[in-house]
Formats: structure tokens, sequence, C-alpha cells
């Protein structure tokens, strides 16, 4: 079962940088699988924010090569009753809390097996209750990517048994499209939750408007470059969704824009119609 | 010499992640050992803060394969007469400045070797006096990363010439058990000088009630998720020891407890005779 | 064209590590080259700062092993006309925006080749307008590290056509010598643009007095170690340029002292002279 492919797992926690956690654990991995390539997406995912972990997650897991092994441990629920879960896809292995962290990989990925992870002789000796991480999450992510097939680690369930978490969908009538700022990046740039095809299919070819706090956006533009300095400026983001921004600065800080503040796209041409 | 097994430097530091010491650390470990896996401890000791350096190195060193190199450069002492140490134990080789950052090495592993690290032949060239880490302890770590044995660092010494940091110890009546918070992690939970074995020591199976900063927690729970949200917890940490806490939140920053702390325990069955 | 040693590439960026931006480049570049090794020189880079990221990768990149590939993304021209780069030098190679980050490598390196990236088909399919260090900086270098030749990449630029950024630069007459604070790090050290050559050309062997904002420091010191807790102290730094700092503490905040503050040199001859 050795991979001749070279083995990589990902870690997406809430650790932070200030303590020895992360190291431990990429310890833990390279004593069960010394050849790994370990990749970090981030380890400042806000404290127990499984929300922002699963949106991060969603954006990076594509991103890497076949077979890599995403071990996400965002997990308020250790040493309760939640379930640990290793899935199984057409391209990935997840690892994580069973706490709805994995709710876009359930969407979007092709799940070919899901386990509950049980089987103990895989974890470390004297586990404790508040790190599963270490104990358990990173001693069965080595194994994985040292060859170990994923149905050793335990008994199989169902995605439906999985836990979800919802997310705030768009709405929209035909004057107006609502959506909301779902996620803040590091730059203060506000992602929302309206798609290119979302606004497309609304507004068609004709231009339109974008409201969000205070702030009327005139049109789209397609780099921050092409913003005013100082104002709001509205693209499609890496990912083709609607981003709220601004050319130099911190948007979010500088205009008082949160998570959930509504964002509004109208017509221009309704509009115009309308005077 | 060449060491069949791969090669695993950690690297535990004061320098932050902002500026580019911690990868012209990495660059030359990889000019003398290309294929080394390099990890992460933390670079997130506060700056010069040998005492908590040490506190972390002793939570992490343990859980890395055998054969590994840990790295440690928090160094107030750079360019002063102070020693740099090379260490060999049964198990691990350790490398940093001798101003009692591996105390806790000294008291709980098996001592082979001791180096002091003076053979200038293995340093970059035109040393620096203020970036030892980049200009001898990397080059070093990288050679013996890569199979040199430690005896060619420089001469022999011994473990009681090597400085030591002394830790707070708990203390104990037939009432009332003592210790401190000695750590704050990332999340706020507060670490204390308390093991189980010395609560249990103390208190036998009888319940435990224990008082921090203004609080009184009246019983151990196993994890955060059974603590009330809000209110401080106890509870043994993933080592054993105990740690106040709190369910979501930051217990450290709402609580106003930090290092230093006293942290007494007290026998509920004491208690109740008393009244 | 397979190379045989180890394939680097280092990252430099403003991306931050809150966000999946960084894990995201390096799931491109492993899809590119498996086995390469990825080392971070710094993300914290001020947003869209490229003189410090210059400054930055001006310090680090010597460090790194021979053929190791500098991949620096700080770009807040993303999405506009700038170019992309693939610099060639004799002994490294650098990827990146032409918006004068590279100025210390056309200064300092011997250059062999410079090409634009602008072959599309080595980069992510649907590119963005605000991600092309995932969508054809980091599929490029990765390429690069497995192998590909850079004349691959596009065609032939000149250097005088790159974009370079201006230094400040030192000024002296026969009494005083001038320079500035030109970068601040983590510690709270501040870098100078006052070389020892500067210095001591200046000087020569006549001992100096430096002044910066309000304080006057009498004498060079060699380690931070031996100045007084407290007070600024100046020494040169392991570039051996002129360094303001302090024993223990962080000067930029305690003395106010920031980008761009002057620091002037004066020899104690001429003071004594003048009484």
């Amino acid at each position: 079962m050795k991979k001749k492919t070279q083995a990589i797992v990902t870690l997406l926690t809430d650790f932070g940088l200030q303590d020895e956690f992360v190291g431990v654990l990429k310890g833990v991995l390279l004593s069960r699988c010394p050849h790994l390539q370990i990749v970090d997406l981030s380890h400042q995912i806000p404290p127990q924010n499984i929300r922002a972990a699963a949106f991060l997650l969603n954006r990076a897991y594509r991103f890497f090569p076949r077979n890599t092994i995403h071990l996400a441990v965002v997990d308020p629920g250790v040493g309760s009753q939640r379930r640990l879960l290793a899935i199984e896809t057409s391209r990935y292995t997840f690892i994580g809390p069973d706490n709805g962290l994995f709710t876009p990989i359930f969407e979007r990925e092709n799940i070919l097996d899901i386990r509950e992870i049980t089987e103990q002789k895989y974890f470390l000796e004297n586990q404790s209750t508040t790190f599963h991480g270490r104990d358990i999450m990173a001693p069965v992510a080595g194994l994985l990517a040292s060859g170990m097939p994923i149905d050793q680690v335990g008994k199989k369930i169902t995605v439906t048994s999985c836990a979800k978490i919802s997310s705030p969908s768009p709405s929209r009538d035909s004057r107006v499209l609502r959506g909301e700022i779902i996620y803040i990046d590091g730059f203060g740039n506000c992602s929302t939750n309206l798609r290119r095809e979302d606004i497309e299919g609304f507004a068609g070819s004709v231009p339109v408007v974008i409201h969000v706090g205070k702030h009327c956006i005139e049109r789209l533009v397609c780099s921050y470059s092409e913003g005013t300095i100082g104002a709001p400026l509205a693209l499609y983001d890496s990912h083709d969704c609607l981003e709220i921004a601004q050319n130099s600065g911190n948007l979010s800080k500088s205009h008082k824009l949160f998570t959930g503040e509504p964002v509004t796209v109208l017509k221009k041409e309704g509009l115009l119609k309308k005077k």
C-alpha cells in the first residue's frame, strides 16, 4: 500500500503560532510518516470558529495535488461525544471533527467513504481529553499518509449522519439581489456570498450598482489598482465571488464593514428607468 | 556517517515572523543538509524569555522522532561570553545557548554528551556578534543533521557546569496545596505547576476545590465543553498538569489571570468538616 | 533537465498568515514539483510595501543554497499592466512583479537572463485578476523548480527596462556623516543605511558619537548585552550596517524611533578639538 507519490498533509487549526501545538502535531505526523510534506493552510482561524474554518478550507483544498490529506483541527467539542471523521473523496482525504467543518466538502466533492475514527491502537498512548489533534488525528493522518487504508480507522458512516452548517444564501427579486459579507481577509477585503453567476443571472449584461453599508459602488472593476484610493471598490475575487475592497488600505477597518453586513445589487438600467 | 532516516531539525526562537531571521536560519540549515525536514516549534517566544522557551521546549520535544535535532535560539546574551551547547541525549540532540533554556532536558533526559560549540571551521565566515543563530548554531545543526558526530563541534563539558533556571515548586501542608500559573497559552488557558500526581498525592480520592484570583472552582471537569460558558473551569491538560481555562473565550484576558498568580487546592472533605 | 539537487523555493509576500493564500501558493508549487523544499522568508511585509520587501529579500537570499528560486509576491499592481519577471543570476532565480522589488538583486547579482512571464500554457486555467501569485507565479516557479529552463516562460527583456526603487543614500562632509533609519525589525531594532565602511571611511580610526532623535550615543558596542538597560545603543548588525537598538526591550516603541528618522555620526576627535 506504500504510495510512490510524495505524501502531503495540510494543517488548518485555530491553535495560533505562539505555542507549541502546531509543532507537536508535526512531530507526531513525522513520527508516523518521516518523508511527509506538511503545509500550513492557516493556524489563525478565530478560536472555535467552525464557519471561518469551513470557508477557508473550501478556498484552499483544491489547489493541492491529488491524494493530499487535509487535517483540520478546529474542535470546540474536544473531549465531548462529537465524532472524529476520516473522509475519502475521489481526490483527497479529510480528517477532523464532525462539527460542520466539512460541509463544503460534502457539497462539492465526490465522497467515496467516511469513517468514524475509533481504532485506539492507532492513537498515541494515554490520550488527553483536550488535545485530540495530537493524540488521535495527527497519528491517524500520519498513518494514512504512509499508506494505511482508510477502512482501518473505524466503522463506515453515512454522509447524512454528519454535521453540516448552513450558510446564508443570497435572495433576489426582479429588482434587487441581496447577499452579505461572509469573511474578512487579512488585507481587510470583504468576501460576499454573491457569485459571479448569481449577479450575471440576476442582471444579465446590464451594469449593476452595489450598496454596502452607507456606500454605493457604481461599477465593477477588474483589479484593485483600478479603484480610487480610499474608496470602496467591487470586483470578482480569485474564486469568482463578489468582493468589496479598497485600492491600498484596509477596507474593513477604514469603512467599518464586518461579517454579516448586507450587500445589495441593483440593475443600473432599472435605476435609470425609475427616474 | 550518513544517516538513512529522515533528518529533522526543529526551531524554537524569539525571532517573530515579521523579519527574515527564521528564513535565513533555514537557508543556512539547507545549505548544510539539503533534504532536511525543518519544523517550527514557535518563533513567538516573548523576546529574551528563557523561561517561556524552556517551558515550551519541554512540552514539545518528546513528540518528535528519535534523532531529531532541536535548535533553540532564545539568546539574550548573544555576543557575550555565554557558551553555545550541543547536547546529545539517548534520543535527541539539542543546540542552543547555555542560559538555562535546557534545564528541563537536563532534568528529564538521559544525557550522553555535552559539547561547547567552538570549532570555527564549521561556522559561517565573518561571524557577526548579534546573530549567532545564523552564523554558528544553524551551520552546526545542519552538519550534525547530515551526520557529523557531535564530538567534532568542541570540547566535552559537564552537565553540572551548564546553566539552569529554577522553577517555582508547589508547596503543601495537610490542609492546602499551593501552586501558581506558570504559562498562558494563545487561547488564554492558564497552565499551572501542579501536576495530577501532586493533586492526587495531596487529596487522594477526595474531591478538591480550586482557588485562583477571586474565583473558586468547585470541581475538575474533563473537557472544555463541560465548563459553564464564561466561568473559569479546571481540568488536567494534555500534559496531566492542572489548567485553569474557560469554555469559549480567553480566560486570561477576561478574568485578568497572569503568570505568577497563586493557585490553591483544598480538599472538599476538609471544607465540609469545618462547617 | 531534471536537477539532482534538492529544489528549494522561498516565499516572500504581504499575505499575512491569517488566510489561506500562502497555503494555496504551496499547494500549486507542490502540484508542479512534489519533492520541493518550500521556505517562508516572511509573509508579514506591510501590505503593498515594496521597499520593505526589497530590504528583506536583500538580507535573506544569499543564505540559501545555489539554485534556490526566490518567489516574491508583493504586488500592489496585480491585474494591471505591470510585468511579471523571471530573473536568472549566476546563483539564483527570482520570480515576482516588475515593481522595484528586485532592485538589490539587479545591483548585487550577476544577471544572466531576464524573462517577462507571458506563456499562458504554464499558468493555472481561468486566471483571476487579483491573485497572480497563485495563478501565474507559483505554477511557473514550480515548473522552474522541477527543471524547466527559464527561456520557456516568455521573451527576453533587459535589466535597464526593469523597475527600480531608489534608496536614501548617506551623505557626508568633513564634519558629519548623515544617514537614516530604513527598517524596524520585530525586536524594535532600527536598521540604518550606514554601513561599517561608510563610517570607517568617514572617521577612520577616530571614535564616533551617534545622534538619533534626542539621543546621543557615545560609543559603538559589540553586542546587545553590552548596552545599558533602557538606553539606546549602537552596533554593527549582522550585515555590518549601523543599528540602533536596546539591551532588553523594544527601542522603536520605547524611544519613538521610526523609519526615516535621521541618524548622524560625528567624530569624537572633532568634538574635543572644538572645545
